[in-house]
Order: C-alpha cells, then structure tokens, then sequence
C-alpha cells in the first residue's frame, strides 16, 4: 500500500483492470449482519431460505458493496477523495461460498462546475461471481485535482 | 423482527420517521477494515492523519453506508426487495465517537415499465451526527409487489 | 427500533409470541470463543468431539442465552429494565447448523415489596430447534413501572 | 487448559477462589451487540446515554455473565457438564473501561432424584468492579457423576 | 488462569506435555485477514486455490503461530517474559477443518551474559495436525529470574 | 493486490522500503486475544497493568508479528513462499494508541542445498512506534524459484 500521486488528467476513459477474486463466506455474513445489525432470515436462518424461491442464505447487499469497494483499494491517490456512489444496482443474489472478483474501469471524466481546479472520475464496478455472471454493479465518483 | 406485508399502493410519499442513534466506535472501524481489507491510512493510522487537514481518522464511507442503511432494518416486507441505490454522497467526514442517527423518508414511488405487477419506492436517507449535520445521503430503491 | 413505553398493568399474563429464526453458525460459535475466553474442546475441537456421545462440536451456553434474548430485543419499553434471569436450563445441545426459534410468553407478575410503585413481569423464552425440540428455557424478569 | 476428572464427592462446600480480572471494552460490547443482535441506545448511543440517568454506554448483561462464566472456565471436568443457572441477578451497571474480576465458591451439593449416580454442585459467581462492588450474582449447577 | 511463580533453576531440560486440540475454521481464515489486512488469494479465494497444487484455502502462517502459542498460555509465571522466536518454519499447510494441537518441551536453557540474574528459557513448540504431521515448528525464548 | 513474479535473481540485497502506519488499538487487542485465547492479564486488565512497571495494556507479541508481517503483504511473488521465521525478538511493548510502520531491508540470499532450483531470500523487518523506537525485529524467510 503506498501513495502514487495521479492528476484528474492521468485519469484514461477506458483504462480497465481485474481485481483478484475473494470467497464470501458464512463467516463474513455473521460478521456483517453483526456489523450492520441486519438479522433478516434472508442472511441469517438457512432453515427458513430453503423454503424460499432463492434456496439459502443470501449476502447482504451492503457487505457486497463494501467488499467489492475494498477490492478496488490499491495504491492512494492523495489527490483524490471518494465523492460517493451511482446506481448501485443488486443484479443477482451472492451466497455463501461464491468467489467473487471485481472489473473496474473508467468510465466517465466531468468537470466540476464549483470547483474549477478539481474534477470527477467515474469508476465503474462489476462485480461477478465464479460463473462470470454479474451480481452487482456500481459507479464510484472521485473528485480529483487538477494539474494548474 | 417481524414480518408486515406492504403493497406498493401502500407506501405514502413524505412518510418519514427518525431512527435512534448509534455511536461510531474505533472497534467499528477496525471491524470494518478487516472485513473489507480497506486499511488506508485514513481510517487505521492515528499519527498520520493528525497531520492532515481532517485531523483524526475517518470512517470509512461503506461503514456509514452499511450501519446506516442497517438501521432502518425495522419490519420485514415480503412483497418488496431491495433493487439498488442512487446518489449516494458523502457529504462530511464521520469520526470515532460520533454518533448517527437516519431520517428516512418516502420520497419518489415509480412504476416499473418492464414488470407491471410491481413498482420502485425510493427511500431516501439522510444520515446525521449529533450535531445535527448531514454526513452521508442515499436513495435506496425497493422494488415492490402491486396489488392485483 | 423504536421506544414504546408500557405500564406494568399492560403486560398480560398468557400473552405470546414467537420470533423468526436464525442459524447458529461455526462463525458464532469462534466469536464467543472469542469473547468469553472458553476454548473448551466441547466448541473447538472436532476431531475429540467426534470421539464423544454427542458427536460433533456443541454451541457455548452462553451462546444460546445471549442469542435468544437477543432475539426477542423488540420495542424499547423505558419504564422497564432487565432485572435478572431465573431457571436457566440447558435441555439439549445447539450443534452447528441447527436453527433457533424462541417462543416468548408473559408467564407470571409480581409485585416488587420493597418499590411500591414497580413490579415484576416474568417472560419465559422456550428456544427451540429446526426439529421443534427445546434446547434452552429461562426466565427473564423485568422490573416494570406501575401506573400512578 | 486440561482435564482434571473430579466427583461429586469431591466438592466441598465453602470452597472458594477469586479470578484475575479483565477490562470490560468498547469492542466487547460492539462485538456482543453484533453477536446478539442487540443495539439497543443504551449500549450503542453514547449521546443518549449521556442524557440519562444511568449518564454512559452500558455493558449488555448477556456479555457480562458470558465473560464471567468464561473466566471461570479452568480445568476441564470430564465427570460434570453444565446443567444450567439459577438467580441471575443484574446488581449494578458495568461501564467501558470497568475492569471485573469474579468470586467462585462452591455454595451447595443437592442430590439428583431422578439420577442417582448424579448429583448437582451449585457455584455461586459473584462478579465485582474495580471498587469492590457486586455488579452481577449467578448460580452456575452442574450435573456432576458420583463415585460408585 | 492463575499465577505461578517459577525460577530459572525450576525449569528442567526434556519436561514435555501436549495441549489440548483446536480445529482451524475458515472464520479464523477471515479473522486473521481482517486482522492481518492480508487478504491473498491463498487464504481467501476457494476457486483460485482449487486451479493450485495446494488445491484448497490455507490458513496463514502468522495465524497458526498465534493460536499455536495461544495454546500453550497456561499459568503465568510473574517471573519470566517473551523474549522473542526462533526458527519458525512452516512445514505443512493447515486447511480449513483440520485439528491442531500442540507438543511442548522445554529444550535448552542459556545465561543471559548481560543479565547475570536472568537466564534463557527455550521451549520448543511443535504443531501437529490430526493425523500426527508436523505443521509448524518454533522455538519461545523466555527470559526467567534466577534464584537469588 | 496483484501478481508479480520476481525471480531469486531478481532480489537485491540492500533493497528496502517502509511501510505506512498503523495504529494498534484496544480492539486488536480484544480480537487477538479472541483469536488465540491468551487473555493474560497484561492484555486484558488495565487496573492490574496500572500496578505494574509497563503502567499499561501491552499488545501480544504474537498480534505485532502478525500486523507487521501483514503490513508487508504487497505484490504476490507465484515464485515464493513463505518458508519461516528466524530471529523474532520483542525490543520494546506496544501499547493502545501506538503507530506502528515496517521498515523492510532484503538482508541475505542463500542457495538450498537441498533444492538446486531455489534460494532463500531473508528479508529484515524492523517494526518502530510513533517515536521511532524499534518494538520488534523479525526475519521472514522466502523460499524463491531461481531463473533456469
């Protein structure tokens, strides 16, 4: 983990890359539901999920967010801080034993119109299970410095 | 923790209530690092950050996000699940012994031009410290059962 | 989670309830390893317990009580507080993978002789398995405000 | 941590030690929260608490006889298993940063009437704060096998 | 846990036990990367491991070592400290389910020249897992009082 | 996180960075001896500790070997593996509340004689506090595939 300064203009449209993958486990969803305080059935009563249409335990969507986010934490840019997130979307459930790995790409650039001297980078997650089907989708907004 | 069937017909646009609070403690931070491996100095290094412009360390946003969103996991609707989020912003930094609390409000109800027998309620929250500022805001999307 | 306050004249004797139900984990039984200091080989060796009468690894019974009174952790009532714990009986072991369920009923009221203006409500929590055996039972006592 | 087989018999009423002690933390009570399920403010909201009589964050009971159990948890008797609690009873408040320590004494030997090669060794904890002051009492009974 | 002095001269070359057994769970997988911040694919990704010789999660090395020592934390001697390891070797993966336990022996004591009233204390900790292989071998340097 | 393969040949003696900081915080301290089960008092009890020559709370050895180790986990080498440990020393405590970074220098290189193909790479951490006081020093040893 290190500091590697990047400018809003170092930012490519297109630059994508592969995050290595990472197997949600029952231990992470006990940890989450004990996180968050969200003991719903859907995440925590496995008898109850096998008489539902979706069969068993189901990640909560915010530990996906979260996981899949951290995933993304490479080097730091000091030049950046996240700015928030777009349309996150819950494409399909994750459950416990899926591997799931993140793609990443830029996918946007755009000024900002207060703050001359700084813009937003659009980063866009896909997040897929061992079956390259797409679980979650997410847009990460940093607001980056420009070079003056 | 119960179940309380609500159809889409039943959701109220301007409905609104408070959550209680919850403090945001260091163990929460570190809980949250490890589960998310996120361990930027931001968050984990003391020292460092008391020589930036923050001061102290930050909370990472997916903890504000989770914890927030947890705490308005009231009464389990069977005829709505959660499809997404929407502009999530970060709007100021949360540090160690803040306390949180969600004002949650009904503030958009759409109907799903792909699935007619169902319909989206946005619920929008405002998350806010004991000082009465606004940290964190997100649309969480719910899509839910019509009535026949 | 909301607060709800109820006199001691408004808890009725025979009043019943059940909760949802949650999945007693590995993960849990680590985390209170964990937490109590308990690394007895009854919870963390599998390889002896399978030596054993009881076949397989057995929940802590700490556990099973912080758990199942956490599962009936509703509505805040702040003319109440917890005032202690009789006849805690462990009646059969909680194995990894096995579901809990606690019914919950108002079994007994006391007055209090020495505060006047309290008493005691008793709530008998029957834990039970995916199986519909009970495993735990115990009494929590609330010391409960009266109506002027 | 070993086995140390010991009867019935061989408990003697009146013995009695004292445990080390330990620091009762804000991640203890973060974790026991996310273990039970349980957030209630008057745990979880320091703001809160503050405006209360009882003025800070206090320690869940579950987490303190949980911990209290556990630091009497020495050598393993293979002869005796846990057959429950009797008068629980929450004393004081435990605060973040109380450090406890438990009082162990052997306080009565009953007979099994149903069991005759069993009989039951009733342990009293009494748990106490850094100032000397009981904070929770238990009867811990364990079903302990007789000499034939 | 108790106290039990013990002086240099006490400690005597070959006195050897083995502790009790601690199965290894894939939440201590997770806890230890979320303590650790060392989230590499050889501990957390299921489906990358079974494309590998090793074909299964392997538990980290810092873990085994922790719990390993953990294991032999039994009476604490006022008189003696960790001083440090030596010759920690790794010698086979521990996976997820298997049982460890621990073979002490006391192997070797030395003076220490600088501290004339002070001596070396080597203990030799060898790990085994169920099926008698040695996973981990070190050496725990104390460094004991001497008689006056 | 990525892969990087780097050949024995590849490592320079003399080579070294520094890591970013962490702070060790009372929840470390609580998880770690929650992982391992060593709930010494010198960890656990800060009243005890307050009577001692230390004044306070020390962290286990065993959580500062594994942060720092953790803490070096960057780029992954598919051509090495973790071999063992040589020469762990404790130099100072650490305290709640201190910061912690790795300076990491590639000491020695070895051949195997046993394995033509390989060598050993010593790699020297010397973990310092926030005063820059060496706390701990340690040698982790990489087994390293040689080019043919």
């Amino acid at each position: 983990m290190k500091f590697e300064p990047q400018y809003f203009e170092d930012y490519e449209i297109g630059h994508s890359y592969d995050t290595l993958g990472r197997t949600i486990t029952e231990a992470d969803i006990v940890l989450h539901a004990g996180q968050t305080g969200d003991f719903y059935p859907h995440h925590m009563d496995a008898e109850w999920c096998s008489t539902q249409g979706f069969g068993q335990r189901i990640a909560h969507g915010t530990l996906i967010i979260a996981v899949a986010v951290g995933m993304t934490a490479g080097a730091i840019n000091p030049l950046a801080f996240s700015y928030g997130y777009d349309r996150i979307r819950f494409v399909k459930p994750v459950h416990i034993g899926d591997t799931i790995h993140v793609s990443v790409r830029i996918s946007e650039k755009q000024d900002d119109p207060k703050r001359p001297g700084h813009g937003y980078v659009h980063e866009q997650l896909s997040v897929q299970n061992q079956r390259g089907e797409v679980v979650l989708i997410l847009t990460h907004l940093h607001l980056v410095e420009k070079r003056r």
